[in-house]
């Protein structure tokens, strides 16, 4: 599997992948999710794929070695929507060399590529492109894009990205996203790439593998566990006497399915009872048993 | 989609689950995960379900009125191990009179269970059931499980819960779990069923349904947001002229693919370059543009 996240934020774009691969769990490998297309002064392209790697690098082949010199490229293209085209171009033409022979071995067409940068005269622009060659661009409400194993890393993004967050912060909350992803799915595996792009620069200014030995990402690792654990241990347990089994308004419609032992019938009776009715039953008990 | 995840500690063990069902986002729905099966002072089981409501109702049909009465059931088997086996036992009729008329219409045989409690005279038991019918067990070192949309609230469980933490502890886990799953799926919603089992009670004493009006909910939901962006505050952004681009031992294997301008011979060539060289050559571009 894999995971990487992209940002769009006022202040620059920022690209985080890491590098396990696998071909089930006993065949784990390395390779590198991010390619960067970089004219210096001219153009800054970064491209991070996930799915399928033999797809991944066949289309990365197609932007490399386009069979059909008129064809326009990641070098040629005048903005990052053409850009954008052009990546969602090699994908088809992948499929269609390759999805049906896949097929055949039960292997699905498993693709999907982020693409961020900026063109000269243009503004910078970040893209998600579908294994079917189409596309979607980010937004202020949106303004970033995950592909790959997504989920683990998604709540802490929610909480903290908008497009005014400043370029370095935007970088730090990748990290923590890629550290709770790491933590959790064994398929997601340093060492990270890390790109941050300022806006305007249309060059590479700041790019760093990050491995194990990292100080920065070490610490980052260490002071956000502790600290999320310190924050819980903050937080009041919750407290049955009062707040919590309060009656709502809504308490009475909110019943749950409690199954009663099975009558003198023989016959479950199945009712719906409310969480106060099944706690006065409890209480009878209690009472019973003194 | 669903949402539940249950705990087994030293002390008891916690359910909790979502309410939210649907059939598509136009087709949302309320339904109940979360069933009680109590014989106050002789048993206490809980069981959660999650995948197509068909299927998970059709089991509780099959727990409730089995078609064979010389069956065990969940109110006359001896152990919790035996009531895993009855739970297994319901899916695997189920599927046997369900999932090939379901597969006509390209519809998977979907569901899994969570089912923990007491029996009195044994100990406590948490297991988890595929829709095969079969079934493991948590332990020390895996003390919950969830089912439905587990990803979003892993991390905070995998960084807090170990079976020493106390039993409402354990429930505020759960609790900060849903929250941060609700924030990240639409399609996992209020109310929430929280049942705490306190260990050898052999009955329910703590159960609620939480809605949008529940007080400690809210509090916790604000509480955690708030916190999180302050702990994220406080976290030092990363330096790039320390920390972050100091080489590492490891950098020189560290490279990422960077992809150089189509060369005069109208090929691009691909080159392994580390992120030394890439920043060098920034510096270089940076120098000439002076």
């Amino acid at each position: 599997m894999t995971y990487c996240v992209a940002m769009a934020v006022n202040d620059g774009l920022v690209f985080l992948s890491d590098t396990r691969t696998n071909a089930g769990v006993d065949h784990i490998s390395t390779a590198r999710k991010m390619s960067v297309f970089e004219q210096p002064g001219e153009r800054m392209l970064v491209l991070l794929g996930a799915g399928n790697l033999s797809i991944t690098q066949a289309v990365l082949h197609e932007l490399s070695e386009p069979a059909d010199a008129s064809e326009p490229t990641l070098w040629s293209v005048p903005t990052m929507a053409d850009a954008a085209r052009v990546v969602g171009s090699a994908v088809r033409r992948v499929h269609e060399r390759e999805a049906e022979a896949m097929q055949k071995f039960g292997v699905d067409f498993n693709c999907s590529f982020i693409l961020g940068g900026q063109i000269a005269g243009n503004r910078m622009r970040l893209f998600m492109i579908y294994a079917a060659g189409n596309f979607i661009e980010a937004s202020a409400v949106n303004p970033y894009f995950q592909i790959g194993e997504a989920k683990y890393g998604k709540p802490i993004i929610d909480r903290v990205l908008t497009p005014s967050t400043p370029l370095d912060e935007a970088a730090k909350s990748a990290l923590i996203s890629m550290d709770s992803t790491l933590r959790s799915n064994l398929s997601v595996g340093l060492p990270l790439d890390l790109l941050v792009y300022e806006k305007d620069a249309l060059r590479v200014t700041r790019f760093v593998s990050i491995d194990r030995d990292n100080a920065y990402f070490d610490m980052l690792h260490r002071t956000w566990g502790e600290r999320l654990r310190q924050v819980f241990a903050e937080i009041p347990d919750p407290d049955w006497q009062r707040s919590l089994d309060a009656p709502s308004p809504q308490s009475e419609r909110a019943l749950v399915l409690y199954r009663a032992p099975v009558g003198a019938d023989g016959v479950e009776h199945e009712q719906d009872v409310s969480p106060a009715q099944i706690l006065a039953q409890a209480d009878k008990g209690k009472a019973q048993r003194r």
